[in-house]
């Protein structure tokens, strides 16, 4: 099973709803589960990436309720366990390393949010030479700013921000894609 | 100077030109010829970042005209040189050893393109720890299509991702306010 992908789930936390209002898919933690359930059924690796907030006031402090994971991905005995303090999983961590050990060369990266720790997290996966997969209703993001001021909905981030991504650093599929075909991911 | 920051050019090549059409913001390469201007009217840092493409047909395989630099970003003697493989500046590449070994903690980015090479090595920049400021006018991108088959403008493309690193990952500000306040960076 070795060469068959990893799921690595980034950030999927607690404290991540206290960070702003308007998220977009709310379905992503159902995606998640149904997911996780799936590569556990099949006895696949599993990793968790979660964020460990250096920030005064952040939710994510490992000292607040907020650092623990969400419920729909708790991890269980003999999965994988990486804490990082920067958005990509790859900076300040020995995820590389552990996945080299392991012979993975394929990754399919679920979490939150889209434009910030999930898409750092997948182009450097990609750029590091994993074969990555993108889960599209998997991930969420939240509205944000531009630099000109102007507002931007959480659902025009997520879009955009998986349309840079396609092709270049990884393949966007849908839950139900990777589930009827997760044999052969 | 150690501590002023280092303007960093990615992929200012002849090459891009070739890859697509519709990209947004023509002036960018004004722009950052008038940063490369002041920066070495100021005797400041200055590394320029290079795309040696290892996919057969790329405009940017080192064997091609494309690989060449734009007539704007053209080194002159004593700029570092770097020539990475794949988006982010900083994996293959000597590029956190050499900022390190010459004490840079803070980089001006401008380059091509906005969401792809420019947002990986913005983003890579900022988790190791430099401080980053991108410039939003010396930068530009091409129309995507997203996972779902809509096309998205180079416009869009840029607003968006721009929207989605400032103040996560760098400030953003445009050549004007570089430029008019260049000593104090």
């Amino acid at each position: 099973m070795s060469n068959h992908a990893t799921l690595l789930l980034v950030d999927v936390q607690q404290g991540i709803d206290q960070i702003a209002n308007g998220r977009n898919n709310p379905a992503a933690e159902d995606n998640i589960a149904a997911l996780l359930s799936a590569w556990r059924a099949n006895n696949r690796h599993v990793v968790h990436v979660r964020h460990s907030s250096q920030e005064s006031g952040s939710p994510l402090r490992p000292d607040t309720p907020g650092f623990a994971y969400k419920k729909c991905a708790v991890p269980v005995a003999g999965e994988m366990q990486v804490t990082k303090s920067v958005n990509s999983a790859f900076i300040g961590t020995d995820l590389q390393q552990y996945l080299n050990d392991q012979s993975v060369s394929s990754l399919v990266i679920v979490g939150l949010t889209t434009d910030h720790c999930v898409s750092t997290t997948v182009r450097m996966a990609a750029n590091l030479g994993f074969e990555v997969t993108l889960v599209a209703d998997a991930t969420a993001t939240f509205p944000r700013q531009g630099p000109d001021g102007k507002h931007h909905s959480a659902e025009t981030m997520h879009s955009i921000n998986l349309a840079s991504l396609n092709g270049e650093f990884c393949r966007v599929l849908t839950t139900a894609d990777v589930l009827s075909g997760v044999t052969g991911l």
